[in-house]
This record gives C-alpha cells, structure tokens and sequence, in this order.
C-alpha cells in the first residue's frame, strides 16, 4: 500500500486537492470513508501516512448537557487564537436529547460560516455497528488535513457512542445536575473514559452537590489519592492553576493524572478559561508523561483490529459459496431442523478449510 | 453439533436441570452465555433446537421514560392470567436515566418475588461491542427455558440498544411528552422498529400534541395510508378495539400493520388494557399474515452472521503469528513507518494465504 495504489484517477485529484487543503475534498473525502467505497482505505492510508499531528479533544455527556454549546465556546476560543479547528459531532438523533440540541446546533452555526473552521456532523443512522470505526477514520481524515484542533462531540449514551470517546487525546465528560449522581456516572463507566469532568449549567440547583460527588468518587476510585489530593483540586481550580502559570509550569506528574472537576456555564463562558488551561495542562502531562504515544499506541492496536474484522467479514460475506450456505442454514433453521450455531459451524468451516 | 457435543459434564448437568426448569439453571446458563465460557454455543445449540415458541415483546424509550414501570406492569397482567414470564432488561447504567431508574426497578422488585416470573438485568458494561449479540442470545436461553412471554426492556439510545430491539417480535417504543417531538423519533429511526407506539405520563403537558406528531409523521411516513386510515387508528383505540371484540375479530392486514399511537399511565394504569389488547392485536397480524416467520428468519440470517464473525475474530486474534504482526504494526506505526490500514493488510494477507 502507497500512494500510487489508490485506484483511480479521480481518487488521485481528490488527493491533490485534499492536500491543497480545500474543505469540498475533505468533505468528499469523509462521504467516501462513511460510505466504504472502493480505495476509501488506501486513501486513508495515503494520507494518514505522516501519522496524527492534530490536538483531539472530545466532549461526551447526556443529551441536554450542553456539549454542543461548550464545544461551540471552546471552537471560537482556539480560532480567536488562529487555530485550524475541525469538529466531528455524532449527531444525536435521538428523541432524548430533547429542545436542547436544536439550539445547540444553532448557536453552532453561528461559528459555522467561519472558513477556519470545518464542522462535520455524522449520522448514526444507516451505519449500524460500523459508526465508532467510520468516525475514528473521519478524526483521522480531519487530522490528516492538517486542522490544529479536532473536537469530536458524541452523546455520552450507549456504547457505540462512548467507544468512539477513544479517538481523542482528553476526553472531557460534561454533565448537568439534572444528569444524575456521581454513582450513576461511575456506574456508566464515566471515569473511566474522563480525563476532566465538567459540571455545565452550574447555576442550577444540584450543581454544587455533584461536584462534590463527582471529587469523592474520583477519590474513592483513586483510593490512597485521598490522602494527597493536590492543591488545584480544591474548589477553585481557576484560581490555582492561575496561581501555577505564575510559576514555573510543574513537572507532570507522571505518576497519573489526577481527573479535575470544573464547573462551567457554556452561555455565560463562566469556566471556559479553566476548562482551556485544564486541557492545556493535560496536553502538557500527555505529551512530557508519556501516556500521548501510549494512547497513540493503543489506538493504532484497535485501528488495526478493526480494519482487520471489517476486512475479514467482507471477505466472508462476499462468497457466493457463504451467502449460499447462509441461505440453507436459514431454510433449515425455518424448517426445525438447526440452529444458527449449526449453520455458523458448517460458514466457518467452509471458510477455514 | 449435537447434544453429545457438550463440552463437560458439567454442562451436561447444567442442561438437565435447565430443561427441569430449575431457576439457578437458567441464571448458570446466561452467566454462562455473558462471559462466553468455553462450550456456550454448544449449549444454546443444544437448547434451541425446538426453536423459539416465546412470544417476545421489546419495550424501548428514553430513559425516565418509565419503561420498566410499564415492563412490570404488563409482566404482572400476564403473570395474573398465569403466564410463564421472562423479562431481560439491558440496564441502562448511563446516568442519564436521572432518578427514574431506581424508582423503575423498586417497582420492578415488587414482583421479583414471584416465581412464575424471572428478571434478568444485563450490565452494559464490559461486554463494548458484544452486547447486541450475547443479550439476544440470553434472550434465546429463556425462549429455550419455555417462559410464556418474554419481555426486552433496552434504553432506547445508541445503536446498541437499538438493535436489540431486533430479539422482540413485537417493539413497544415508549416516549414521554418531554423526550421530544415527533421529527426527532423520525430522525432517531424509532419509526422503523416501533410496532406500536406509547406515549406514557399521558397526564403530563405536551401528551396530546406528541400523540398528534407522532400520528402524522407515521402516516407521512405511510404516504397514502392517510386516505385510509382504519378506524382503530382514530382518537379512541381502546373503545375501537373493545367494538372489535363485539363482532368477530377482523382478518389481519396482510398488507402492513398500521403503527398505532397509544397513551398510558403506568403508574395508574391507565391504558394498560388497550396496550395489551394491540399487542395481542399485532400478534394475530405476524401469525396470520405471515410477518412472525419473516422476522425469524431475518433474526436467524442476522444471528448465522454475528456468531460467524464472532468466530473469524476468535480464530484470528488466537494466533500468535497475527498477534506478532499486530505489534509489529503498532511498532512501525509508532517510529513512522506505517498506519494501521498497511498493517491490517499484512495480518489480512497471513490470514487468508
């Protein structure tokens, strides 16, 4: 695989100008990886090839939790700082989500005809089980396209939604108090995919509650961390990393990193400037601890298992001798005479044999 | 694969006192299916071989929609009219089912104590990615355990959940006035496995117009149904259906089923007979018109495949020639040399030589 294997001429130009960085290729480029059509992986693996450069922060927490506002704040902070910004949102179209999304999706718009910044929302229709690859391909394609920032956006519910967290570097689970309790996050396995948890809405009743809940179970989870928990895990996490900037930056703490929860209101931009300094700081024990290129690894591991199942059922599936055997074992399964393990039996040994 | 296929036995006594019907059997046997322990596709092999004779009922919707509230109310009909009764409830651990939950599944434990009645919760955590397909197969194990009902209750977000619902003959989606407007059930696909629709805390504001959406877009969605609509789709399902009942029952649709919108009350309990009528109503329809026997074929072919490509990955990643390549890959990948699009061709290459 190089790049004088992609298959076609008009695969070619599209590589040109994807280079060229003009967003119609990159738009054309997602469609294709979303759709599977054919080479749409030998030009990932064209461009991927210089491998991941982009800082890739996602945002997941329940509908409703202001994901879209926030993410909308933070895109307009990093462009404000000249940023190349590419935003990969999961569309929740889920019912659940609510009055809220609509008007998240509109104050996203506001930013959306800045050319800086490119906003692709995937839909989680249709793809049923292939979403979680597809959108790690699309981070990887926006990446590739050389943007500064990547947000990546999906509503923390249901595990397809959650697996796709993994495509980024700091993961920031935002919550409002009406989203539950500390257990219930625990529960979800929130802690184990936050790198900051953010308590959004802060002005409504509750909000002081789950942050404490939040830091004790974070506590609790960390165990002997209780003992030591360092100073800007305090209440007022602002003030001490203000305090740290005046100083020279501490060393990262290679030892872990220590999961921070700040409080924010997405339309006031009360918390916005904490939340910044929180991945900063995170970017900065990501990259001087290590645990980036750990993380870097882990993905490129599940990448290759994913592109290698995907390769593997298409192989199967795309026997006429398998789509036969399927066919019978169905007929057979109608009639009494089987079960799908029978017939899944006698597909593996046709394809192992 | 026969019976005298069973691995151990263990699993040989394991499956006479399934088929005893002894309760810790059926708890084995799923414990068994959840952690794919060595031989458990023999067993349900072995069980399913009668096929599914259950009539299996999917309840899904927001959470805080009061699914299980409706779960344990329709459980405890049945089981008054002195049915065997199975429910599998996918837990929805996110904390997004806010406080409902808790209160769903203490109303739920008041008939945990019935022995006519088993309750099986699946944790959504761990099992990323093989959730789907092991939940429908303990769904199979209590279609084998010859419960008379068998009610799935999922948390109707994100594509996991979603597709379970594909284990149910009949899918009950549940909304509440505050999950949303019609539009966005639409978008989130609810449209295409809902069978029946329910809008349940009818008393709250905001019912009458979701019942009115949701009647709309279905008939958009039908198209030309909007000129016929039959008669029990009007204001008064219940007292149509009641009408019904007085003459002789009407031959079923065999030209599709028109999705009803019902109301409910799970905590009064009003509307509960008209949900159990149309659900009674629906069976008729698959039996009748043939629906039933197409859905388990579709649930057969969907199943041959998921356990075939559960079956590739096994004997994929057992190798340790591949697994070699796999860290070889990430190796390259990491120094540059590489992405996970070569790398998996490589293990593609030594799989299929």
């Amino acid at each position: 695989m190089t790049e004088t294997t992609l298959r076609s001429p008009a695969d070619e130009a599209l590589l040109e100008r994807f280079r060229a960085r003009k967003p119609v290729a990159l738009a054309r480029a997602i469609s294709m990886v979303e759709d599977e059509r054919p080479g749409f992986q030998d030009f990932l693996h064209t461009v991927m090839a210089d491998g991941p450069s982009a800082r890739r922060v996602g945002f997941t927490g329940p509908p409703g939790a202001g994901k879209s506002s926030l993410v909308a704040a933070v895109a307009t902070a990093y462009r404000t700082a000249e940023e190349q910004v590419g935003v990969v949102a999961v569309d929740p179209t889920s019912p659940y989500s609510g009055g809220a999304l609509l008007g998240d999706r509109i104050r996203m718009n506001d930013i959306a005809t800045d050319p800086g910044i490119f906003i692709r929302s995937m839909a989680t229709r249709g793809s049923l089980g292939g979403l979680a690859t597809t959108t790690k391909e699309v981070v990887d394609l926006m990446d590739a396209f050389r943007f500064d920032r990547i947000l990546v956006e999906t509503v923390g519910v249901g595990q397809t939604e959650l697996e796709i967290t993994a495509a980024a570097d700091t993961v920031v689970v935002v919550l409002v108090p009406e989203s539950g309790d500390a257990i219930q996050a625990m529960k979800a396995g929130l802690m184990e995919i936050a790198d900051v948890f953010v308590v959004n809405k802060a002005d409504r009743p509750g909000a002081a509650r789950l942050v404490k809940e939040l830091r004790q179970a974070l506590h609790l989870r960390a165990g002997s961390a209780m003992k030591d928990v360092p100073a800007h895990h305090g209440v007022d996490l602002g003030r001490a990393l203000k305090r740290e900037r005046t100083e020279d930056p501490p060393a990262p703490d290679r030892e872990g990193w220590e999961i921070p929860v700040l409080t924010s209101n997405a339309l006031t931009g009360e918390g916005l400037e904490e939340l910044l300094e929180t991945i900063a700081h995170h970017r900065t024990w990501l990259t001087e601890g290590g645990a980036l290129e750990e993380r870097r690894r882990e993905r490129a591991a599940r990448r290759i298992r994913d592109v290698v199942d995907r390769g593997l059922r298409r192989v199967a599936w795309r026997s006429e001798r398998v789509r036969a055997l399927l066919d019978e074992g169905v007929e057979r399964i109608a009639r009494g005479g089987g079960t799908p393990y029978s017939a899944a039996d006698e597909i593996l040994g046709a394809l192992l044999r």
